[in-house]
C-alpha cells in the first residue's frame, strides 16, 4: 500500500471520532493527519506545555501520541463493533525534538486477538526520533457500560484485566 | 534499603530542582512524593485533563511519570555534575485506573555509562496497574549550555546523539 | 507466596512433562529445578556449548532459558487443557555470568487471555545478571492436531497468529 | 543503501571473525549470509536440536540469532578497535516457523556510545515471523585481556557492568 492511502471513510469517521474523545490528545495540542488502512499518523507543535523548559518536546507527550497513533493504525483493520486496548509498548529515544514531531503507527502483524505495531517519530526535518515497537489486543465483546472508555491509550490498562 | 529511606538532603534538593522544572509534570500536575537512594515516587490525580473522557487515567499520561520517576531514581545515584536521560524504556499496561496513580521507579543496577531501572504503578488501592522496565544513559560531562535542558524524561530523546 | 511453595502434585507434572518435551531446553542442558504457583525456575550450567570461547554464557542461552521460566510460570496458573505462548518479552542484561545461572519467572498478572511475567536471571553469586519482563498469551482452546507443539518458548511465534 | 550492498572487506573480515567465535551460533547451525554497511543477515536451518518436537523453531533460537544479527549490524559501523555488547531487546513473536529463518539486524541510530538496531526475522516463504528492537553500546577502549569475550550478544551481559 502506498504510504499516504487513505483508509475507507467509515473506517476515518470512527477512529476520528475515537481520538476527539481522547482528553490527553486535546490537553496536549494534539492533530490526527492521516488515517490509512493499518496506518495513523498524529502530529504535534511544540507549546511551553509539551515541552522542557529550554525547548525540546517532553519524552512522556513523544510516548503518548505514538502510543495512540499505533493504537489507531490496529483499529482501522477492525471490524466496527471492536475496540482496541494497548498491552504494551516499548520506545527507543534516538534524539531531541524541538519544534514539531510526527508519530506513524504502522501494523505489523494483525491478528483475531493480538495487534503488533511498529512506532516511528519524526521531527520537522524528517529525522527519525523515537522508534518502538506495541502489542494491542482487541476486544471481541464490549459492553455499551464500557465501551466508550475503551479507546486506545486512555485505559490501555485494562487490556489485561479485559482480558482476564 | 527500606522502601522509605530519604536520599541525602543535597541530592534530594537537586532532584526536585530538576523536577520543577519539567514543564510537562507541572503541565499533567504530576507530584514527586518520595526521593530515597536509587528510587523516586511520582504522584499524579485524575483531572479531567490526564483522563479519558470516562474517568481512566490516560496511558500517556502513565507512561509520562513512569518515566519520569525512573529517570530520577537514576539521578539520586549520581555524582552532582552528571546529568541523566532515557535511552529506552517497555511498559505494560496491566489494568485501568480510575483517580489516583503513584509511579515507584527503582534502580535495578546502576552502572558507569548506563542505568536500568524497574518501574511500577499503583493505583490508590495499591493494586499494580503498569509495570515497566527503562534503560538510562549518565552524560559524564554536560556542557552549561546544553545541561539544563537535560532532565529526565525531558528530552530523553538526546540519550543516543548525546552518546553520538 | 513463599519463595519456594511449591505448586500443587498435579501442576508440577504438567510442566515437567512440557519442559521435557522442549528439544532446545535439553540441548542446551537446562533444568527445571522449582514450580511454584506463579513461578518457575530454570538453571543452566556453563559448558562449552552454550558460552562463548571466553567462558561466558551466551545471551541467546541466557534468554532461551529466562522465556521458559516466565512460560512455566504462567502455565501453572492456568487449568489443565490450556496452553501459553510468548507474545513478546523484553530483556537487559545486566552483567556477564560464567559459571552457572538461574533463571526466574513471576507472574506479575494473571488474566482470562494474557499474563505478564517478571525475569529474573541470577548468577552463581546471586547476582542480577539479566531483568527484563514477558507477555503471555493464554490458548483457550486449543485442538489436538495444534496442541502439542504449543508450549512455552517453543514456537511462542504462534502467539499473534493463534489469536489471528 | 541498497538491501544487498556488500560492507567493505575488511569490515567483513573483522565480523566473520568475531561471528566464528561465537560458540553458540556453531552450536545451534546458524550462518552469517550478508554483511552490509549497518547490516547483518543470520539463518537457521530447523533441525531437531533447535526446535520443538513437533517441528517449529525455538523462540530462544530464534531469539539469538536475531540478537546476534543486531550486534554485527552495529559492529560493521564501528572502528576496528571497538567492540559491541548488547544492552536490552524486545522481540516479538508473530507466526511460528517450521523450516527455516533469516534474522536480519538493521541499524537504526548509530551514535558515538549507543547504536539502536531494527531486528526482523522471516521464514522461508519471506513471511514476518517475528521483529524487535535492540539497544547495544560500544566500548571505546577494550583491554586485550578483557576483549576476546567481548563479541556480540555473547557476553552481552558484561554492557552496563562495562559501562559501569
Amino acid at each position: 500500500m502506498s504510504d499516504r492511502e487513505p483508509a475507507p471513510p467509515e473506517v476515518q469517521q470512527r477512529v476520528r471520532a475515537s481520538f476527539e474523545r481522547q482528553g490527553l490528545m486535546a490537553h496536549l495540542g494534539a492533530r490526527l493527519t492521516h488515517i490509512g488502512p493499518g496506518r495513523a499518523h498524529i502530529e504535534l507543535d511544540s507549546r511551553p506545555e509539551v515541552t522542557q523548559q529550554h525547548g525540546y518536546i517532553h519524552a512522556g507527550a513523544t510516548s503518548a501520541i505514538a502510543d495512540s497513533a499505533g493504537g489507531y493504525a490496529a483499529l482501522t483493520l477492525f471490524p466496527d463493533d471492536a475496540d482496541v486496548l494497548t498491552v504494551e509498548y516499548k520506545l527507543n529515544l534516538l534524539a531531541p525534538a524541538r519544534e514539531h514531531i510526527e508519530a506513524v503507527g504502522t501494523v505489523l502483524k494483525s491478528g483475531r486477538t493480538l495487534t503488533v505495531c511498529r512506532l516511528d517519530v519524526f521531527d520537522a526535518g524528517g529525522r527519525l526520533v523515537a522508534a518502538g515497537q506495541q502489542t494491542l489486543i482487541r476486544l471481541p465483546t464490549v459492553s455499551p457500560a464500557v465501551s466508550p472508555g475503551l479507546s486506545p491509550g486512555g485505559d490501555a490498562g485494562g487490556a489485561v484485566s479485559a482480558g482476564g
